[in-house]
């Protein structure tokens, strides 16, 4: 693993929200962290590990520093996996209400609302490349719910809970989360193999 | 530009179907034509050009000969342009039946049915990158009708006709296709800039 001279990972992101989520999380972790701002291509691909492996290759090849990038996705079991590693296009496109109305008729008592969400963390020094993955199952609700509202985070509820993510405060939210624990295998990986 | 030895550029696609539907287009306008087969990595942008060409980009650093790629998408008006530059992704898990759900209650009286197919053709020969676009408006139809199914084909209804893509004949499909748009517009500037 080649170390940057302040052993400092860059974490990079057009998005700087997903550092704040992830800071807290790293530092107590033990992994010195620092964000770098950068709108990185990403190639098409059904799985997120592979997107995030290439994205962070970019990130590298462009800052010559160890970077992480972060990508993440909500997989819905009746949509054959829909809208999966495109869930930010689908976002801006057809957003919660079109996920709500493809499922229509589709009762949360059956499995056919059953979803997961998952998250995969790359990192990229140069001469090591490594992803690292997490996923958390659950619904969708019939309806969004919560005010916190980011990305599909008020029509997701996890497994053993009645919240939608939407409706958790900020340390149940990261106690449950599927990025907290791609984070936390990228970390435990990162300091025991200094 | 840059031609190959024996004058001839290649169509590079995964999709041998493509390459057949275009082969008597190029021919007929005068331009040399091979099929290469190779599944390229594609990048994630919401616009086909784009996504083109980055396409031929790779696609003459791997083959080292003139290539030309073939992109399309259909752009649902009401839906914010999706599926867009994912058509195949969205095919592939929600397909016709959840374009049809997002659209119900939508009546084809209104504008609420409006959509484009968009094509986008690009070329790359090392020294020169080109891409051509076109697009054909129409509605989507409130069932999928016709046998010859290809894509969104029976679901899409040109401006000035009655038949979706799928009920019409070989020759009248590709006399209305936004495919054979962009190869026209492809070929004419390809036989006069030589």
């Amino acid at each position: 693993m080649r170390r940057s001279s302040d052993n400092v990972v860059r974490f990079v992101s057009s998005n700087r929200h997903k550092y704040d989520e992830a800071l807290p999380i790293l530092k107590g972790l033990g992994v010195r962290v620092g964000y770098e701002r950068a709108l990185l291509q990403e190639v098409q691909s059904d799985e997120l590990a592979v997107i995030a492996r290439e994205k962070a290759r970019n990130a590298h090849r462009r800052l010559g520093m160890p970077v992480i990038v972060e990508d993440d996705g909500l997989f819905i079991e009746a949509l054959g996996g829909f809208p999966g590693a495109y869930s930010s296009y689908v976002m801006r496109t057809i957003g919660i209400a079109g996920i709500l109305k493809l499922l229509d008729g589709s009762s949360s008592s059956s499995s056919d609302r059953r979803a997961r969400f998952s998250a995969a963390i790359a990192y990229d020094d140069g001469s090591e490349s490594r992803t690292f993955e997490a996923s958390v199952r659950g619904t969708i609700s019939e309806a969004p719910r919560g005010e916190k509202s980011w990305g599909y985070d008020p029509v997701f509820v996890p497994d053993g809970q009645d919240k939608t993510f939407a409706e958790m405060g900020p340390d149940q939210k990261i106690g449950a989360s599927h990025r907290t624990g791609a984070l936390r295998a990228f970390a435990e990986w990162y300091v025991t193999s200094a």
